[in-house]
């Protein structure tokens, strides 16, 4: 038999009822270990997921090699958070293997809206920020834009509420107990992430005046991958997310002296960086904790993109030809003196070159007019987790005003007010500040919002360089909220818009 | 084309050198979402033990099957450890796939023995007690003789050692860090262990007296299943393995407030229980722990076995129809006063009807004459983490010595030796004397050591049971030993003791 007749009778791809039907009983059997008469509605879920994810995989590789081949630059979005929403249905309907899939469902004795309750809401995601976060990739997979997704793979998700005795009570949201068929893990990716301790200047044999970054402690981001499906098109994106891990996960020698606790307390502070996600509304709570995870996805994930730019285009001056990133808020805007450490102190680039490749690689999308929600650190607590981050932006800061006092003469209010540092009794580092001066645009994510930056929070940027300010207004993907959430509405705007059209 | 047709061509269960090209191709693509030019050494072990596990699960799901329609009698083999060696080339070799899977692999470029070194050693075992588990494991699949071998999943085996600077150092062997494709997660069986606090006695409905245990906290098993093949059989047993997890894995609140080690702190508690494996001759190093990994896993086993008596047969009186089980060493047999209290705590079953079924279902192998390596607990200890054992213990102690006392009248001396309780200043529970009392059967390990047994350790107990001792001396499978380990040599015992045959 020929590999192409084989091929086409192959039961991994097919979909047609029977093919499908098939790849139900065969996942069933081959992934979870269960017949059809001893298996979980869990089980079932896993069939079903395992049939489709078959489906999704040779679009993912496939994009994968074409956007490589075809040298396309790479949108990459960081993003705190993600809430995407389950993944099974959008994923059925993505691929237009609804109503076949729903009558091999039936074939085999089970209701398949059933079974896609059994999928946990994944714990990505909390707020609006989120909701746009996945919208955004949806409609860059859909229209066929190179895109990656960088953001963390909590462990834990908000929580979930439960009314007890007439109050509201949170439990602990494990939406990772059971294996989650959407994540490919790619534990090759796996890069360091420093905290804390203190830096050393030195001369290298260059005679350039080098910086290195001696930390407290390095913990390990490890990528978990999950293939992002356009609607009807072969195209598929990448959501990558890190998962942080201690070097070890476990002291030996502690355990056998009989200090059980202390023996995992490395894995426990190393895990708490992509363990939880927190409220985006809790300000105080868990601070510092928020600006290791920040820094945290940011770091692994230009990382990943430097090794990237380096085994695809050798040098790194190429890298705003291979990728630009869009920073979802300012939680990720640590990203932009990530950059310049990664470019300055680990690949020995010198400043303003490494400025010149920074400023072409970030755009800012900014959420919110609220001072108190424009995320900015005291001083203290960031030079503690982040001293060499804070020597970078005391020098970007020089230089930018430097510029700004060459332009602008004399006027030391705007000097203080567009400062990347508040002074004052507690001096902070304004991190909105920082993300306006290293992006190449600026967006608000309504018209009215995006006037009121200009003329309010912003002005001082908007008067320095307004060409860099736009408008581009939120929306939502109408799949997952008409076509996934309301299907008789969807089929009533088909007939009456294009009568001949099925979904 | 017919279902049969279909299933002939299924490349999933073919085991032609084509059909095993096929299947490897595929799984390397959806199971690691990798194609062929980028697979890393993992990859392709991850692909070729997923076609290998593939054809294990027919005969895995059949035995299960064909074991519970028979109405069989199974052997729960309890053993703290099992030894197994890698499952890669073992299951090879047993399913008789060795040379069309080289040459598959040959097919697609890759050299089969050099991916068969990418499998990390369980981390289950240790020593000799520990490969005479999987031995026995082995040869009962290959006899076709029904069984279910019962143990702890340790997250991290002994250690791996290194040599630094001239001298050991051990580092810690994550055997588990890549996902493991030999053992199905079967989430669902998941029992309760209580641990520590103290005793009720009450007087329940029908006047009987009962005693509730109230613990100090519960952790739960939940089951990881490993299939176990025999040598050119379809038979295939189970390895059932259980994990210890937190009920809930994190606490919110405690990690809102900022506490975030303490936040998973009730999960580093619950999780020690099957985090590492001892070291068999480290006598006083983490005892307590060892206690509680002991009871753990009996615990959850016997939960196990009594939730399929009463689904399978309704009564716990024909527990001893459907199980017998053997303790691996002393270890296990804290499963004697756990099963008493599990028929009459948690099932309301007379003391006397209790141990009648105990009795039936025991029996004892001892691995050692040393005193220092017959297991004893203190007294104080035992009774902070297992009280309700301790009274149970008591019982049986008080009614095997009243019976002893009817035998042989006035021998206090004997009374001192055979009880379970030591005197002297620390007290301390005698757990081989225990297993003694509560097996049917009990053997050493070669003739001499039985024989040492009689006459020594357990000669008291002999002289009131001659009829209990008998001699099983242990084995290895020819298989890994010889099979695997030397091919040369395998084919040259082959051709001349059968010309003919081949493996």
């Amino acid at each position: 038999m020929s590999d192409v007749a084989e091929r086409a009778l192959h039961t991994r791809v097919g979909r047609s009822v029977s093919a499908l039907r098939r790849s139900l009983i065969d996942n069933l059997f081959y992934i979870t270990g269960r017949s059809l008469q001893k298996a979980t509605a869990n089980d079932l879920y896993t069939a079903l997921a395992y049939t489709v994810r078959d489906r999704m995989l040779e679009g993912f590789i496939a994009t994968a090699e074409t956007y490589k081949s075809s040298n396309s630059r790479t949108v990459c979005y960081f993003s705190a958070e993600y809430l995407l929403g389950p993944h099974l249905g959008n994923n059925i309907l993505n691929l237009g293997l609804w109503d076949n899939l729903t009558q091999a469902m039936l074939d085999i004795g089970v209701d398949m809206e059933t079974i896609l309750q059994e999928e946990p809401e994944p714990g990505l995601g909390n707020g609006g920020l989120g909701r746009l976060a996945a919208c955004y990739m949806d409609s860059l997979a859909t229209l066929q834009i190179p895109a990656i997704g960088y953001g963390i793979r909590y462990e834990f998700g908000l929580f979930q509420q439960v009314i007890k005795d007439g109050w509201q009570d949170e439990v602990t949201d494990s939406w990772l107990r059971n294996a989650n068929p959407w994540e490919l893990p790619n534990r090759e990716r796996r890069y360091p992430v420093k905290i804390g301790g203190h830096t050393n200047q030195y001369h290298a044999e260059n005679n350039h005046f080098q910086t290195t970054w001696v930390p407290d402690y390095t913990v390990y981001g490890v990528a978990y991958d999950t293939p992002i499906l356009g609607y009807s098109v072969v195209n598929t994106n990448l959501l990558r997310l890190w998962k942080s891990e201690a070097y070890s996960a476990f002291n030996f020698q502690v355990f056998n002296m009989g200090n059980h606790c202390a023996a995992v307390e490395e894995k426990v502070v190393a895990e708490n960086l992509s363990k939880v996600l927190y409220p985006n509304d809790a300000s105080e709570v868990g601070k510092e904790l928020r600006l290791k995870q920040q820094y945290f996805f940011v770091s692994c994930s230009l990382q990943d993109m430097v090794q990237i730019v380096k085994s695809e285009l050798g040098d790194l001056v190429h890298f705003p030809e291979k990728f630009v990133t869009q920073l979802n808020d300012t939680h990720p805007s640590i990203a932009i003196p990530e950059l310049m450490r990664l470019l300055v102190d680990e690949h020995a680039i010198n400043w303003k070159l490494a400025w010149d490749i920074t400023r072409k690689c970030f755009a800012y999308t900014n959420h919110t007019l609220l001072p108190e929600a424009l995320e900015t650190w005291p001083l203290d607590m960031f030079k503690r987790n982040l001293p060499r981050h804070l020597e970078i932006i005391y020098e970007i800061n020089q230089h930018f005003l430097d510029e700004v006092r060459l332009r602008v003469f004399d006027d030391e209010q705007l000097i203080k007010n567009i400062s990347l540092f508040s002074d004052g009794e507690s001096q902070r580092i304004r991190m909105a500040n920082l993300a306006a001066v290293g992006s190449l645009a600026i967006n608000g994510v309504s018209e009215i919002h995006t006037d009121l930056l200009k003329t309010t929070v912003m002005r001082e940027f908007y008067e320095l360089w307004p060409e860099r300010f736009s408008n581009k207004t939120n929306g939502v993907t109408p799949r997952r909220f008409i076509a996934l959430a309301n299907r008789p509405l969807t089929k009533l705007i088909l007939i009456s818009t294009n009568p001949q059209e099925s979904i």
